[in-house]
């Protein structure tokens, strides 16, 4: 079969599954989430062995040893994985929630009902736990999944999706509910973006250059992450033993993470107050600081800051430092160089805070707390596929919620339009 | 200046333009339309003047009667165009609003709050009152606007804007708040919808043509609105006199509207009693009539349908007419051959309208009502922008609220993340 004949027949058998999803019972979908745990729990030896041979092929290919490590499957994540299985089955579903039903002057009564996107398309790259994590969350939202892994776990792969669907058919729900593309050709990414009668929306998970790759080519809507180059302003009304718990949280809990700072910026008035003890405690922890010349000017040992650092998320232990002469320039300066991800005030005035909030263009804004906290689980969603920095449909950590839709109501009686 | 740079000079004046609208006050918002209202009625002999530009030379041209008709600004039209900014300007703000604001177990209080979009590039074809209709419900939902409306409305459009721009000064919003391109240049379209960094959603407004070709070309987000290819199905447990009022108001209210029916779906065991007298209403009215078998059995004079049929939206006095053996087979037939746009079902049945509302994948589902309430102002959001047939974002008819996002904030007193 041509690579096209097979992604429209996996187009067709994910449309056709999306029906049969989309009114599936919240128990029916529970029950499949279980019965893929047990599958997994039954083909655990096969994972592993399966899994060995991407590990092989891996290592013939000269991986490295951080990719060898994403790639690797062993007991402690197959139960990671099946532990994800029970915590999804466990959420309220989303689905079929009518909202804001009301009676209008023509006497009809109007709401809104939650509904499935349809079939989301999933592209991420090595980690094979991404499999059940993605497939779990489009299940239990009502949606039909095609899932395409990257190459190096093309085995590992392969041998969970049948685990998935030997849970899915158990439950009763269609076999074609989760499919992982059974093919390395790279041309099936470019198919599946493309193919707008099959594919409702796309998830690409991974770095920023696939995401980038594929919101350029794809026909079909993306909920895409790109980068989050997170900011921390301390303003002058700040309590400054909570700016320095909260500045030195959003550096350093982890560093390759989005929702960690990367600029921080300081009031001109109480630079000095804060900035020699936090540069101590940065250095401490080895955090490489740069900044503008006024933080120079307090600590000198911090390094000259280019243009370029101030729209770099580094991923790593490094921050750039500025000193500003009023929130307003902290606003400017986050809008302009930040990355409309994650951004945070600390400060005690109540106009400042109001204004912080309004005026930051970025998915979450926060006052007095730590930028770690934008996150699906933190926010309680459950569950999060991604964060998004999209403006559109959903905006920040994306959980169930933001894998539905919500459709029109309209209940009459008879009821016809006049004019 | 070329077009690359003049482009990129509105996008800049755009995105500075949103930042100063995304926090103008409801007040400031208002006081602009209504400034823009005056502007227009003291730019009245300006308008019809630019206009008639516009109609001679579309007469030149060679313009059909009906576009020649929809260029033309009479004083009734800019009545109809001072009368829109007032009701706009009457509707509630949804910026702002702050809501599922709660406590979490680390102690963060997190909630949403409603921002705009930033910057909306509207394309339109020839009607010139789109310019104020679009600029107005962008700017009372705190969007800049970038406005290219169709190369024979050019002098309509720019005398138009003048008269936009100088109420939004006047009222101390900034003047590239609305920006209408002064280029009728086809390339400018290609670069309005590829320049993700100026511009945050593209709404196209014209012919299926139009709009399908921007999508294909887009690299930003559309708010897109395709075909409405709608369905009543009458069930055999309805309420005869309620199923021939609906049927005959779904079709034949008006023709060339996106909520008109367009198919007809009737249950085999009631259509001898009702098909012979919805026929002859029909026939009376001058609706071509085509059907299955099925239905020309019962009623020989009406034509053969094709399958060509069952996919198409006539938007003119034309009707197609299935008959069915159940409900499942009226559902199938809708997501298979409709748009996702408006589908109604009569019946009595409690069991029936569940499972139509849940299975049938529209984006307005109806129970006993006419098909021709899918609209913004029957749904009571006081203006519409257009009927989106996407999934994500917006789905059904867009008012204020589709023009909006929203951003989660997080209240906290010093919060830090241990995990």
């Amino acid at each position: 079969m041509s690579l096209e004949s097979y992604m429209n027949q996996v187009g067709l058998q994910a449309r056709f599954a999306s029906r049969l999803l989309a009114k599936a019972s919240t128990q029916q979908k529970n029950s499949a989430l279980f019965a893929m745990a047990e599958a997994l729990e039954q083909a655990r030896p096969r994972l592993i062995e399966e899994n060995a041979k991407d590990i092989k092929n891996g290592e013939e290919k000269g991986l490295d040893a951080a990719l060898l490590d994403r790639l690797l499957l062993d007991d402690a994540r197959i139960n990671g994985m099946i532990e994800g299985l029970k915590q999804v089955a466990s959420l309220p579903d989303p689905i079929g929630e009518i909202s804001d039903m009301v009676y209008l002057p023509s006497g009809i009564q109007r709401g809104q009902m939650r509904v499935p996107l349809g079939v989301i398309g999933i592209i991420y790259e090595s980690r094979p736990n991404v499999t059940i994590d993605a497939a779990s969350l489009c299940l239990k939202s009502g949606n039909a999944t095609i899932l395409r892994g990257g190459s190096e776990a093309f085995y590992s792969n392969q041998a969970i999706a049948q685990a998935v669907t030997a849970g899915i058919v158990e439950a009763g729900l269609p076999e074609n509910a989760v499919q992982v593309l059974n093919t390395t050709d790279r041309d099936a990414v470019g198919k599946l973006i493309t193919m707008p009668e099959f594919v409702d929306v796309i998830v690409p998970r991974g770095g920023k250059g696939l995401i980038e790759r594929i919101s350029k080519d794809a026909r079909v809507p993306v909920i895409k992450h790109l980068d989050g180059n997170c900011h921390v302003y301390i303003d002058n009304e700040a309590d400054l033993e909570k700016a320095f718990a909260i500045a030195m949280n959003a550096k350093t809990r982890r560093y390759g993470v989005c929702n960690a700072m990367e600029s921080l910026l300081i009031h001109e008035t109480i630079v000095n107050k804060i900035l020699p003890k936090l540069a101590a405690a940065y250095q401490e922890k080895g955090v490489a600081l740069v900044g503008c010349e006024s933080a120079r000017a307090v600590c000198p040992d911090i390094d000259v800051a280019t243009e370029e650092d101030w729209y770099t998320e580094y991923l790593a232990p490094k921050l750039s430092i500025k000193v500003v002469s009023d929130m307003a320039q902290a606003i400017a300066h986050i809008n302009q160089y930040g990355s409309h991800h994650t951004d945070a005030i600390v400060t005690n005035n109540y106009v400042k805070t109001r204004a912080f909030m309004t005026e930051v263009d970025s998915s979450s804004v926060m006052v007095n707390a730590s930028t770690s906290f934008a996150d699906g689980f933190e926010y309680g969603f459950g569950a999060e596929i991604g964060i998004s920095t999209d403006k559109i449909h959903a905006r920040g950590p994306v959980g169930l919620l933001g894998l539905t839709s919500q459709k029109y109501i309209v209940l009459g009686d008879g009821h016809t339009r006049d004019n």
